[in-house]
């Protein structure tokens, strides 16, 4: 426990902010007619019964005597995709409200559009709070949209997403004494993946092909005109390497091309093999789209990002399939 | 835009819950000494010289007089793992601390161990707020710990993942205009399917069985004893067909043992099979343990509970594997 006199700002900070918050711009309009805006993470709610609601500015701040001097204020809870717009807000840059089209609010105060919450204030009280006065509203108007909200912890944006009842199980029993268990992540992931796969599946069977040829179509549709060692490169990493008797099955399908350029072999996608895996991909995106339904967009975007930071931190070390392609090196040569 | 005639209480309360928090208990100790502890998620940062934080309190509350009557109280911010506590000191129930072991907090107030921080206060003011009564109070001592906080959103307890810079991208150049994208759900789950599985295809490549033959090891060693036809009950959503010449070539590895029971052939896990089947989850348990550290253990939590979300809403009616092996139905007969 520290003590008050070891008493360090930043830990003190760092220890403040494991609190998660929404993230909230406050806008009013000056003395001059000007609106003014500014980034805060101190709103809270406070009485049901007058509404009232509260946040917290720091007695330095540039905007104090828009907010001293004018009693109506509009407090925003931003949605997940207005990060820029908190960045905008929390510095002191010059003219914020640039290309923001805006709602008018009561008494003319500036409304932002796409909000997760809008609420709108007059004044009740302003209390003394330290380095910070603390301004409790009276809300008279509010609104609310489903956008899933920007969240803030640890002094980074941050996304929050329901947290299961304990064990989510995926059973209807509790799990036995077992040593592998379906909270083994790879379990998991494994049962997502062929799961997701399942659609994907019964369409390669109708094109005769097997799930190894949809990702070598797939990649021949982001990169074509590879070599086999090229195509490897990218596929390998599922465990099963691509052979030159599968890509001439593949040719035989009416699928590939092979074509010899400098001595070499490569592989181009034809018209046909172009076609399969733009239905390939579209019900992939279909699949995707059900998936982000169920879901919700919040809780879809969450589980990319982790999934995004699980392969970087697993990485093998895979070229980049998106990468602009360079020439083939054989035509360098 | 709701006017003031029209305020819905329950639509407010909906539309203030869209603002995220993490979740405090506060404690005092009441004037006959007993140990008294509230939920609030309405605690908040004010001042950083001095170290001011409030948090507001119904007046309708049966710790009302405790917290006004004892000038020191503990903020403490619960830890994901602490729910469960957060629900006890919400309800109105008896005997709140039972079997809660507490560190001593200044003035002899409790205080909670296991935290993700705690802050210990001193009343500095109180003030009005409507149906509550706003507490700022002066930080005295304070203390951090690294545990995940719990974060509450929309009614629900939640928890807060960090959320990316704009599109964590795996690459290192922008995205082209391309139709398949390495931001499909399908790729990203496919790719960390297959990057997980990469060190534990190594350990079945040593041990001279496929992944097929090590989803066959893992159910029997879950459910041993099964037919040929149970056995693809839980494995042939991966879309391949577990055949009989696959596990007799298991049982010429000496893997697995068949036997007939009641005229029908049921495979059975031999010593040897047991043995490799915890080598390869002993295996995919240091896998885990190493992508656990990489996340965190909140991300992991998190990664978890949206994948088996996943799981439940793609599910084609997988049986449960974990549930209590019934008798074999021909021997019922």
């Amino acid at each position: 426990m520290t003590a008050p006199a070891s008493f360090n700002p930043q830990a003190f900070r760092a220890a403040l902010s494991t609190f998660t918050t929404g993230v909230t711009i406050i806008t009013t309009r000056g003395a001059d007619g000007e609106p003014v805006g500014v980034t805060a993470n101190s709103f809270n709610s406070v009485s049901l019964n007058p509404p009232l609601v509260l946040w917290s500015l720091a007695k330095s701040a540039l905007s104090l005597p828009a907010f001293s001097g004018n009693k109506h204020w509009n407090v925003h809870v931003l949605s997940a995709d207005q990060q820029l717009l908190s960045g905008r807000f929390a510095s002191r840059g010059e003219d914020k409200f640039a290309g923001v089209t805006l709602d008018q609010g009561i008494n003319d105060t500036p409304l932002f559009k796409d909000c997760t919450a809008r609420f709108q204030c007059r004044t009740a009280f302003t209390y003394e709070g330290g380095d910070h006065l603390i301004f409790v509203g009276e809300v008279l108007a509010f609104d609310k949209t489903d956008l899933p909200p920007l969240a803030f912890q640890s002094g980074q944006y941050a996304l929050a997403t329901c947290k299961a009842r304990e064990t989510l199980r995926l059973g209807s029993e509790p799990p036995p004494e077992c040593s592998y268990t379906e909270d083994l992540l790879g379990y998991l992931i494994g049962r997502a993946h062929y799961q997701l796969l399942d659609a994907l599946r019964r369409l390669l069977h109708s094109q005769k092909i097997d799930e190894y040829a949809f990702f070598v179509l797939s990649v021949l549709c982001i990169r074509d005109n590879l070599t086999l060692e090229e195509i490897n490169q990218f596929v390998s990493y599922t465990g099963r390497e691509v052979t030159l008797s599968m890509m001439l099955f593949l040719e035989k399908q009416g699928c590939v091309v092979a074509e010899k350029q400098f001595g070499v072999l490569r592989f181009l996608l034809t018209a046909t093999g172009r076609e399969m895996s733009l239905e390939q991909i579209a019900l992939a995106k279909a699949v995707e789209q059900d998936v982000t339904d169920k879901l919700g967009a919040s809780d879809s975007q969450i589980l990319k990002v982790l999934l995004k930071r699980l392969i970087r931190d697993t990485d093998p070390g895979l070229p980049d399939l998106w990468a602009p392609a360079q020439p083939p090196v054989s035509a360098q040569a």
